[in-house]
């Protein structure tokens, strides 16, 4: 195998792959980058037991300015090639191995690195999706749709299912929804060109996260493959891999609440910057959480927290349309901060049954498509 | 005590102050934060075993517009005070103390805190430097003279003195020394005003280190005075306090050598780079060495790096007037990063004497005033 290339644009190939290797792997070869060389393009493949990453590039690739000198593949140890690539002296690199000891050499202006590859032979397979149906979903949409909700999965592997995210398609609508079964969240959305598609699979979160830092703000199309056990994102010339997570996810419908007692709206930054304030003791105690308080005759809404140790905070909100019931609620102030930042610069409104029952918000423009949903905390007064 | 103060301007003063104080302490106390306020101004105060700062907010300064309503003092949790302070929503902040029981309220806006304090009374007093004559350095000159030697300071609390910065001061110079052993720095610099001072101290690294984060780049005087155990830097409207570490610190001015048998200069920023590529590797062995090969027949000078598990790295470096001995010196890559970085962009020259015995690195234009020594590294081949 032997080519040369512009070090800027390999950096920027090698930075999309790199987030599939894990160095802390058992598996010795996974801590590895693959490289394929053929006739027309260098392929770089990243892979760790959940995500493989896959980048092509091409000899058409102008600023990546590829020289393909003899076709060959190699895996090499990613973390050292990386900082090696990045480190390198000169614009334009080359890569030479040999094809029986898999020793390969990397030079650069007066630099010259020789490293001990392995035989790419000994690197997993990429799973075989297989299927002939690609959907499409513009970029900017997934990544909002991915960010919504995947702050709502439980990070505990004694329920794995509930580490994904549950992906419903029918009727050319999408639902998303996550649930670490503290609080949860549901997004919504119509999606164009997805009128004949049906699916029902659960997508692991750290997947998700991974593939919403490599989406950009465009509405260039993402293409999407799903199969069986496996999920393959289509990014331009990127091909991001997931395992789909086998089971039935539960029923969440049921979990939101149809009615309400007490409802009021915020300002959603406003009421994020005042429960950070609150939350700054209660960190500290034993439980970390923090009181509302809704007085409707009043009109009054209180946002309170404490430590023994510390001392207390109270602060009287700014909102509007407080009405129904009065309330107390106490709930874990980081997951009201979570949703409130997935709520970007918008009006909130907040719907409320009773202290001890889950309660929601929604962005107050566009009711029933985002709701997020977060179960109370019972306190000791 | 009660005062009101412009929030971004207390800040300001909060973070020097802050610098002083760790939460890892096991002296509560010194996890605090001491306000002092007078009929003039708002006294700030932090305090380590190893350095105190102080800091005073004047009635004068009307970005502060400190409104003065009743004297007093108190001392409050230091995390959790500045994590509030930055978090509070108005402009404005006002404090107020109750004097019997030290229960503090925070308001600023809508927010509230209750904070528990502790009695000033109980936070230990600064120590009184008491000396009368007062040296001044420019801040900008200070910055550089601790962050040239302070990167050769010990970390191993075994030789308690090298983890100091020995500084002299005689005939209107200032010579500063710092060796961990393996490697010194030196610096020696004439400044006007200190002609009839004579100094012989050796000053904790890490107070060094806090205080050049302190200094800006300006030209502004910083004044000095020191004591028996005790020095003092007064930066404007902040005083930072450093015990000074006892005992007599080692003669080094026999350790660098007079002559030598090979020199060789370098671009120092170049050289660095390759520096770093060569330890890209060698970090991973078990000893952590790079080698420089120096040919002075064949003017070549080629640097050299290996990790048995990952493979080896060489590169040939640009160079000007290499003289004398042929040369092969072998040393650990960390101590010449840190001796290129102090440079910073200027040619430097390196003179060697044997493959075993310390060599030098000086700027080249300046010979004489900075030295770098560093001892090299016996290894296998």
């Amino acid at each position: 195998m032997k080519f040369s290339v512009q070090r800027a644009a390999f950096i920027r190939y090698l930075a999309d792959v790199q987030r599939a290797i894990s160095s802390k792997t058992t598996i010795e070869i996974l801590k590895g980058l693959k490289l394929d060389l053929f006739e027309d393009g260098l392929t770089l493949t990243g892979s760790n037991a959940d995500i493989s990453i896959e980048s092509i590039i091409s000899i058409a690739d102008e600023e990546a300015n590829l020289e393909i000198k003899e076709p060959g593949s190699v895996v090499l140890p990613a973390r050292f090639f990386n900082e090696i690539i990045k480190k390198l002296p000169a614009d334009t690199l080359t890569i030479e191995t040999d094809n029986q000891r898999f020793l390969t050499k990397i030079t650069s202006g007066p630099a010259e690195f020789m490293i001990n590859g392995i035989d790419a032979a000994n690197f997993p397979h990429l799973p075989e999706v297989g299927v002939n149906t690609t959907l499409a979903i513009p970029s900017d949409i997934l990544r909002q749709i991915i960010n919504q909700t995947v702050i709502a999965i439980s990070n505990q592997e004694s329920r794995p299912m509930l580490t994904g995210v549950h992906i419903l398609i029918d009727n050319g609508e999408l639902l998303a929804v996550a649930t670490d079964s503290h609080r949860l969240s549901q997004r919504r959305i119509k999606i164009s060109g997805l009128e004949s598609a049906h699916y029902n699979i659960i997508v692991p979160g750290k997947a998700l996260n991974e593939l919403a830092r490599m989406l950009d703000e465009s509405s260039k199309d993402v293409e999407i493959q799903i199969a069986e056990n496996q999920i393959l994102f289509i990014l331009g010339h990127t091909s991001f891999y997931s395992r789909l997570l086998e089971g039935n996810y539960p029923d969440t419908e049921r979990l939101i609440p149809k009615n309400s007692e007490t409802t009021i709206e915020f300002n959603a930054p406003e009421l994020l910057h005042a429960i950070e304030r609150a939350s700054l003791l209660s960190h500290e105690g034993r439980s970390n959480v923090v009181k509302l308080t809704l007085d409707v005759k009043e009109q009054r809404a209180v946002i309170s927290g404490n430590s023994p140790e510390i001392g207390n905070v109270e602060e009287a909100l700014n909102f509007s349309n407080l009405t129904g019931e009065d309330l107390e609620i106490s709930f874990n102030p980081d997951y009201m901060k979570d949703a409130l930042r997935s709520f970007g610069q918008t009006q909130t409104t907040l719907s409320f049954t009773m202290a001890l029952r889950p309660f929601t918000l929604v962005p107050t423009e566009s009711e029933g498509d985002f709701v997020q949903l977060i179960t109370p905390m019972r306190t000791a007064n």
